[in-house]
């Protein structure tokens, strides 16, 4: 669910009527506050019973503004970098709300992160553990790891690119090689090797993976405890799909059946759950909005629409094929939608190509999408954006990077400012440089 | 050619050992001035019959350092945004030898083009004509088009998303609809549709594409003379490839020699011709210098280095699946490499996969490569990193952006600050709009 919705064949975000905002020069993302408000509170609502620690996942969406309220709402943090912990930090996020995962920390990052006295260390690798350790024991800091466990369960559904708990990868450590790192490392006065992470990708559109996971790591967690390890923490990671068409995701409630019951036990053993979601809270929680620049007839049947944004604004359709409902913003009653499809149907629709400015021919939006008759100056809103989006936007060709705005209900708040050409070059410099 | 060269063990840049810059924190680009200077020297010098005016593909690489120098050395620059307008103005580039291409050319980049005096215009569709045909009216401003046809060639090893002169694309018109289109707009007063030009992808690994496109474009320009409509300038694109292993690009020389005597006769005709070389000149003049945070054994065979940059920094690798030479800087005298070779033939080698930090499957700068045995702190060189490197680096999992260091002989210039954790916020705001 979202609080974008088409009223009279107008799209409005809470109260807002986006025909208001047409002052405002495009592209632009807009968020609805609302919308990732009731999705933390719904989220934490599914999986009550647990008391879990929820920590949202700042790399899907990370404006200040964004982070601030989801605070104040009891969120924690996942991060994956110093400058996440110092976003973090600057949104008023209580530390031992926070935990850190990503597999290059570096000793800078290690540092902030043990003076700013975070919940946990998701820990990737054997050299990772001994690099934190020694750097808290250099500090006198006692620090909690969380192992993270590579269940080697994933969803055929979720891009190769962003599949991240396969054996032999990147991340985390192989089922088989976690007894041995807790004998090696499970006796550490300085970093406290008190739980297990899991993080099986994103999006994941189903419970069954988790259960899977979550299966391998209730057992792993009694073999530990035969060997003297006990786990305090089990973190689940995130995941959770997000509503590109309407009804794509799974409902909170039915991920929540089917792995609530399997964590209840241990939960109730007084293991703390923590969870991570990222998409799931803020991927309908933001739109993109764009002009129409030019719509150009290629032949009989193929009609391309160039718009003001692209790759270096969203670069999910070009990195990961990625679909993203697209709909004009004042279509008119007769294409009012109250349901997003990738194949709608409307009569009087026609194919277009949805092309961004860059010099790649893969920056598309989306190919072969049926529209309204569109026209330039229209606008288009390019749905389901909150997350990845903003985020791993660049200034490809020069292009200036986009505004944010954030909507509470009839209020409008500028929450980034939208680049200009100064911008692009405000780090040069010409200052030469003396080498010992 | 390019003048990072090892020299007993170790990396130089020009005259600096890469050794004497160990304390400048990674990661960073580092160009070498003279690289640039010599490609775009020797490039001139192979189309020297031609007399062309060579204009430095922007989006390629866009440091004002950069455009400065090759602006001096009497280059012109293509770009395909006004934000490369802006940057190539200052860099004190003549606005007469700016040819300005790009798909989604809005009004106001067209109203800045215009009142700098920008020697061409690539127009890549008719409602595109239309607009830039309007505002010069509306400026009492007589501006040049070239009209840029889709020759419908292409290099069969050039990435799909980089390929941009196939038919029915957003990019240009296609070649039937050329003649309708001088037809009905080849009279304008304002709008001097004077040329034709082409852009068929990048990289391009032979001449043979080339000659095609040219062969038909020859043609057109004879049936649209056939018909009242005289050409005056024929711009050829860019696209030549680059060095990514040693002598994977056909020399200029070699393009030349095909392309050349092609050209000659419509050039001896008065026929100006324009050529935008970017990835030829810049890919080799530039490394990415990285740091190994880690070095993560997977099983017996495997081993996975993990860096201080990544697809953020360099989405090459992530996102077109591009190969980079990745070497030590100082991997030793028996180490020293004198040929750049994805499968490099050395006693002693190690395979690694090489990955970023970043929270993505696909953050891998390379898998399966041959390496000297790596160790963490050491620090690695990217090569043939100066185009589409830093031009579409992103902050994405909240990591700064890197520096930029250019090296003249034995001089070391800092060209861009590395961002800090304050930039990540520097546009962010909380300020409420009142709409209309």
């Amino acid at each position: 669910m979202d609080y974008f919705k088409y009223k009279n064949g107008r799209l409005f975000c809470e109260e807002i009527d986006l025909d208001r905002m047409s002052g405002i020069k495009t592209p632009f993302y807009l968020y609805s506050w609302n919308t990732f408000k009731e999705h933390f509170l719904r989220f934490k609502e599914s999986f009550k019973e647990l008391d879990p620690l929820i920590c949202f996942a700042v790399k899907t969406c990370n404006n200040l503004a964004i982070l601030k309220g989801l605070a104040r709402l009891g969120a924690g943090m996942d991060i994956v970098s110093g400058g996440e912990l110092f976003l973090s930090s600057r949104a008023g996020v209580p530390a031992d709300r926070v935990v850190y995962a990503g597999v290059g920390k570096t000793a800078e990052e290690i540092e902030l992160s043990i003076d700013s006295g975070i919940g946990f260390f998701n820990v990737e690798s054997e050299p990772e553990f001994i690099r934190i350790e020694k750097i808290a024991r250099g500090k006198n800091k006692i620090m909690n790891a969380l192992l993270r466990v590579n269940p080697d369960e994933y969803d055929k559904n979720t891009h190769d690119k962003t599949t991240t708990g396969k054996k032999g990868g990147k991340f985390g450590v192989d089922l088989e090689h976690v007894p041995a790192f807790f004998e090696a490392h499970g006796k550490s006065d300085y970093l406290k090797l008190t739980g297990i992470h899991i993080h099986i990708g994103s999006p994941i559109y189903s419970a069954e993976p988790y259960t899977r996971a979550i299966t391998k790591m209730i057992d792993l967690i009694g073999k530990l405890g035969e060997k003297g390890f006990t786990i305090k923490y089990l973190d689940i990671g995130g995941g959770y799909a997000a509503d590109y068409e309407d009804g794509a995701s799974p409902s909170w409630d039915e991920y929540s059946e089917s792995i609530a019951p399997l964590l209840q036990p241990i939960a109730d053993n007084g293991i703390k759950i923590i969870m991570e979601p990222g998409r799931t809270i803020s991927a309908n929680a933001g739109i993109l909005v764009t002009s129409v620049q030019y719509v150009k007839k290629v032949d009989q049947d193929r009609n391309i629409i160039i718009t003001d944004t692209g790759m270096h604004h969203l670069i999910r359709p070009a990195l990961y094929n990625a679909n993203h409902f697209i709909w004009p913003a004042n279509p008119g009653e007769a294409f009012s939608v109250t349901e997003r499809r990738f194949d709608p149907d409307f009569d009087g629709l026609m194919e277009y190509d949805i092309a961004g400015p860059i010099c790649e021919s893969s920056d598309y939006l989306a190919k072969g999408r049926k529209l309204p008759p569109v026209a330039p100056a229209d606008r288009l809103a390019v749905f389901t954006a909150g997350a990845y989006g903003m985020v791993m936007s660049s200034q490809y060709n020069a292009q200036p990077r986009p505004a944010e705005y954030m909507v509470d209900e009839d209020k409008v708040t500028l929450i980034r400012e939208r680049e200009n050409y100064g911008d692009l070059i405000s780090k040069q410099c010409d200052r030469v440089i003396t080498l010992g």
